[in-house]
């Protein structure tokens, strides 16, 4: 009944749909936006279509087909220019994009969403909302009042009322551990192999440790003690990884956990939504913070796409 | 008299000096520790230190040699171990290293600091004590209690006390960058021309601001403006590599002005020491910031190696 596409800049994730939003089979291809085939442009995008669902398509011609995620971005098939908070299911339906598949039916492409906050820098993201939408499907209680956290690369904390996104922030905090581990001098004392669970454990709560006892823009030097630590054998190399990863969640959650305390005192569950290797880590964080996560959900885009799909008359 | 030699990470600068601590000429090469000529090991060092002073040392055998800064790190010619705080000329002059320079005298290698709070993780200098103890050499007023801020890949705050460095803190602002420009998401969004007066000032000035509102933990959310500012046009895209200068030391500012506050407040005035355009970009920052610098220093290192030679007999 339905092809969706979640689309981000790594991987392309295909999923072919029932009428009733069950997801039949599951396709994976490294051919996110940034790594996609010959001929470059419109084309490569096309190919990569072609190559996860053209049979799924060409045997019946009825199939409609959605995607989300950075394909809708500037550098994506067609761009789908961001829609403003507060943005639902049909907000997103409203103003997605449509663009030829090179296979008979068009794509319809989510938008990405903008908030712009009174007092402070503009925000987006692209291809979470569409798992928030699939979280609040599958758990509808979460749509009436919520914290997300989709931990990554950019990991997003995004708050729900009345099924909309009404307002997120992201935090850059896996960019920095990797751009810091691969590319910094401290980076340097880290042997690439990973450390056994102790000393992993060892570092990772010094790193939370050191986050929690934060000052206004204390980062910039917290991060020097990866160097001295291991320096100075307070911390064995094996452990400054870790470390630095600790330090790093720590200062998101600082953050993110005093801007949704007043929210969360108020009764708005934290849901953490992703990963589930990743979001066990951030579980453990927050117990350490004394804000446990009420509940942890993986898998919801396939859900967030056919709703979209749904809102935009596609199913 | 006296071969003085500042010998960091990237540079190597070589002083010759009267008996009465006046520079008679400077030479400077981009032999720094990790850019020696072959052989690899001690014979890099040896190469180095002939092809930069080894006509001086030639043409008077009783002259003696002194070097501060990396070449007394574990990578470095020898290793001089830190000595802890409390320390003036007279400890880095006792735990300085000596190694035979291959040309007749040898070469005494003065230590780096280590400082271990009571409260925190250990942190370390090398280089910065001899420039500290130039300063208090030029001004001696500074001796008696001043903060020193030395700008760079790693800026440091030291407060002095009765002639000697009695704590330090380490912000990696200019690695971070560095780093961050070069290897991160919205550094893509950095043209590499550089931006005109009018756009720097805008993007420097925007990145403090954000800075001076920091609430805990916030830097790795402020840092993804970087990337939201150019992409929704609120700054022109030559402004973002400002943005994100003014960012990182408004964040450093934030944190060390808080730290140093009681003291300040106490009477110690605040130096700046290096780099006279680096110096002067902390200088308009420290004004925004409503705490101006009191005096501004250049040039200290010969004469802080000379007085660690003095202390240490050689001259």
């Amino acid at each position: 009944m339905l092809v969706a596409l979640d689309w981000g800049t790594s991987n392309l994730r295909a999923y072919l749909m029932s009428a009733e939003g069950a997801v039949v089979e599951t396709r994976r291809a490294a051919r996110g936006i940034l790594h996609l085939p010959a001929p470059a442009g419109v084309g490569g995008f096309e190919r990569a279509f072609a190559d996860i669902a053209g049979d799924w398509v060409r045997s019946d011609s009825k199939r409609s087909v959605i995607a989300g995620g950075m394909v809708g971005s500037a550098q994506g098939w067609i761009e789908a220019p961001y829609v403003h908070t507060p943005a639902d299911v049909r907000t997103l339906a409203a103003h997605a994009a449509r663009v030829p598949s090179g296979l008979g039916p068009d794509v319809l492409i989510a938008p990405g969403v903008l908030f712009e906050p009174a007092d402070g820098p503009p925000d987006v993201m692209r291809g979470e909302e569409i798992k928030i939408a699939g979280a609040i499907a599958a758990e509808p209680s979460l749509g009436a009042r919520a914290w997300f956290v989709l931990p990554g690369t950019h990991s997003k904390w995004a708050f729900v009322r009345g099924q909309r996104i009404v307002s997120f922030s992201t935090y850059m905090t896996g960019e920095l551990y990797a751009v810091l581990r691969e590319h910094s001098i401290p980076g340097r004392l880290m042997p690439p192999a990973p450390a056994d669970e102790r000393d992993s454990a060892l570092g990772f709560d010094a790193g939370l440790a050191a986050a929690r006892a934060s000052s206004p823009g204390d980062l910039g030097h917290q991060l020097f003690a990866a160097r001295t630590l291991g320096l100075t054998g307070r911390l064995p190399r094996n452990a400054l990884a870790e470390y630095l990863s600790g330090l790093l969640l720590g200062n998101e959650l600082v953050s993110a956990l005093a801007a949704s305390r007043v929210t969360r005192e108020d009764g708005a569950p934290l849901v953490l939504l992703g990963d589930a290797a990743l979001c066990r880590r951030y579980a453990r964080a927050l117990e350490v913070f004394g804000a446990a996560a009420d509940a942890q959900l993986d898998d919801t885009a396939a859900r967030g796409l056919w709703e979209v799909a749904r809102a935009a008359g596609l199913v």
